[in-house]
């Protein structure tokens, strides 16, 4: 987005200040996208689409990795006492993973196929696992090893030429351009393409396959706090492999080499 | 498709031949996918996107620029007497914009934009007329004039920033890679586009809006004869503008010449 500030969208805090002192003191985490509420987007519910709207530590609104960050008190979620900061800090990608869920009336017997092994496309996993016939697509040995500890079936993406046309939905959470038409090749005619990559810059997609094979494509970007603050809380998902590292906000800049390296899952910033 | 053989996909012809006798000599117009109607995809009612299809004039199945062809009895159409042969010619394009009302449900209050005003464009245009607040983009004022005569409102495809987000249903049935990207400009958070455009080889288009506008895509392709014909039928296509010229099919050269000149409409091929 061309975002010059403060960075960050991931956050749980303790409110400092706020209108409602009922608020002060209490645990939460935040929704990112801060709309106008006047404009008829907003009127009409679609407030994460509010073209007034700023988004925290994308969009004009400084981030989370800072002491202290603001959003609207209608953004905020209190966190369950029983919820670590180092889960609740998840609610945020887990609710764009429950996100799919509002958009694709996904079925028991559907057969998703999951490209992406990520951060995301393992939140994604564990909140489908039960919901349909899952199989991801996997790149690492050890993202396979925490999958089938999960009991989610997994399949090289080597080898997803012997999956062709096998899915009736498939999504793509790579973060890259060639997801997005590996799916393409991975999902049946008349079948559905969930992107969840947004690609910076001027990155291109194959299209001619979507209509030859009227394939529909649903772009799908941030998603409900409350569903993704329940699962937390219900010990649906599991975290423990997903901090590889915790470091002071000071040390933020060997937290992003860590980050960046490969292998490397979530990496928490404390201030 | 690499095709080599004889193009051709749109016709209206006479059966000389058939297992059975009734159909000898009567007018006919073909759905050009002939589907297995043993696999899966066929037992699902997807003959359409049967992976064993041929697909006259464009998969292993000679097309209809010629004086003969031929195809299973259950893709043809009895054409009304009351229908004239240049009418009957256009049932496989405008069944194509049909297929649109079946994967999209568009409603008389949808603000439609659509961006193409060649052949098909102009199909689709007078099938949604009546069915939604349709707006077409035109490139050409010829096109603009048929439009105003059939009461349909258009804008010049060089203005369409003032359009910006303000259709909540696009469809690019441009037949080039930018169309999509144009739709995706039209088009408003959380609306759907209709890609009717296929192009050869590796075209490639930008889709990081669909995700960050959560639009859908919906690849389309052929459509149901059945209410095309009746549309034909009944008088709702006016179709005295599209025929640019009709050539004997030993000048096929020259018609394929006319064609490709700027302005032109449909050419037909008279065996």
């Amino acid at each position: 987005m061309g975002f010059q500030g403060i960075p960050g969208h991931e956050f749980v805090g303790e409110v400092i200040e706020s209108p409602d002192r009922t608020w002060i003191g209490k645990r939460v985490v935040g929704e990112i996208n801060a709309a106008c509420g006047r404009c008829w987007d907003c009127q009409c519910g679609r407030q994460n689409h509010c073209p007034h709207r700023s988004v925290l530590g994308i969009l004009n609104r400084n981030g989370s990795f800072a002491e202290r960050l603001s959003l609207p008190l209608k953004n905020l979620h209190l966190v369950p006492d029983k919820l670590s900061d180092e889960a609740a800090v998840f609610t945020e990608p887990l609710a764009a993973a429950f996100r799919i869920l509002e958009q694709c009336r996904i079925k028991k017997r559907d057969r998703v196929i999951l490209l992406g092994d990520g951060k995301l496309g393992l939140l994604i996993a564990q909140v489908l696992k039960t919901r349909c016939r899952l199989l991801v697509l996997t790149k690492h040995q050890e993202r396979k090893t925490l999958l089938e500890k999960w009991g989610i079936e997994s399949y090289p993406t080597s080898k997803r030429k012997a999956l062709s046309q096998s899915g009736n939905i498939g999504i793509d959470a790579t973060g890259k351009p060639r997801g997005f038409a590996f799916a393409q090749q991975l999902v049946q005619p008349l079948g559905t393409i969930i992107l969840k990559t947004t690609c910076a810059g001027r990155a291109r997609y194959p299209l001619t396959p979507i209509v030859i094979n009227e394939c529909t494509v649903i772009g799908s970007r941030c998603g409900p706090f409350r569903p993704a603050l329940q699962a937390l809380k219900d010990g649906e998902i599991d975290l423990s492999s997903f901090i590889s590292e915790i470091y002071p906000l000071k040390k933020g800049r060997a937290a992003f080499k860590r980050a960046g390296q490969k292998g490397t899952l979530k990496v928490l910033l404390k201030p």
